[in-house]
């Protein structure tokens, strides 16, 4: 039988889950809200990020007083971790309402042109999102690893969208306004993906005791 | 004469303080590489980033150690505020090493104009981030109150630098490159004073056991 101090991690790993599929909600309406030019959408996104901020604030309650009560080390270690992993879920829901708040100025104008990579690169960043905080709930940190790479496709579709977007500008300023908005978005979009990112390597860290952060070690490793 | 627990508390907070003082110096020449066109100064700030990942890791262990052993709530409290300071520490250092990556692209082009808000912008992040971390050491939840607002300040001439700048691009298509260098400078010195913010957001919570992240209660308070 589990015992309470458990329960109470559990709980806080449920509450953790939560706000992880909140957070994804927000992105995916906030891409919803660009690809089918949405300005209620767009708004509402806006109005759901307080949610985000109020889960960051009760997991950090949750967290702190569970830390008093661990009695192991790797409790403490969890504990830390949820604690960071919420900071970055609630930075994905800014990211969010970021792209919301272009997307009513794009709204504006006609559309400078159809959106292939931007939603490609939201799915991609989702996934890894979604995969991260998986691997998290299963301690699997062979998966958790292999995510972090693939930061790096997102990387490159941002830079390859800013080069397009650059390119539009000088040839027709009347896209400025347009090319700007969309170059945010993009690099929101990279956001989500560097949130996971810094997730996986959470998972990695708690479950190895390996700091991976900054350490450019950041290949996938065979499963053994 | 203070226990060993309290010691090792006082050696994370010299620990931070040391770190904060990188991150200053980091941004700092950052900025003299761009207002000096400085390519080698601009590549040394990119390699002394590694520094603050490493004060980051290192203050996280100084953490996770600490917090095995602390004897009060409040403790518990201070240790997890010092990782997330830190945490905000090494984004100023990230910061610094995107402002130097467009520095060494504005060095390849004659210079687009006086660099004038940019410097001030500087000044005022920078001196808001010195404070918040003054008043983490000196517990004065007061001035960190007053420091929260002045984020808006910071935030105004990003918004008004942009829009020169899209100007800029519109009626000289050859300015892009640079307006678009220019306005990613511009973004991460906001983002500088966001962090400052947070840190003091960070002290409040600490001492005052107010969490007033995300309430819209940034205003100052007058003294008592």
């Amino acid at each position: 039988m589990p015992t309470h101090f458990e329960q109470e991690l559990d709980h806080l790993k449920q509450r953790l889950l939560t706000m992880a599929s909140h957070a994804e909600t927000s992105v995916t309406n906030a891409m919803r809200s660009l690809m089918e030019r949405n300005d209620e959408l767009a708004r509402q996104v806006k109005v759901d990020d307080s949610i985000l901020d109020r889960f960051e604030i009760e997991i950090d309650e949750l967290a702190v007083n569970l830390l008093a009560k661990a009695p192991l080390a790797t409790d403490l270690r969890l504990i830390t971790v949820a604690m960071k992993i919420s900071h970055d879920l609630e930075r994905v829901g800014d990211e969010a309402t970021t792209i919301s708040r272009r997307v009513l100025e794009l709204n504006l104008e006609p559309q400078l042109k159809p959106y292939i990579d931007l939603p490609h690169m939201a799915d991609l960043g989702l996934g890894m999102l979604r995969e991260a905080l998986d691997t998290f709930v299963r301690r699997d940190t062979v998966r958790a690893r292999a995510i972090i790479p693939r930061d790096k496709e997102v990387d490159g579709l941002n830079k390859q969208l800013h080069r397009e977007l650059a390119g539009f500008m000088v040839e027709r300023p009347s896209t400025i306004t347009r090319s700007l908005n969309l170059m945010v978005i993009s690099k929101s979009l990279e956001r989500v993906a560097d949130h996971a990112t810094n997730i996986a390597e959470e998972v990695v860290f708690l479950y190895e005791g390996t700091d991976i952060r900054h350490s450019g070690q950041n290949q996938p490793v065979a499963p053994a």
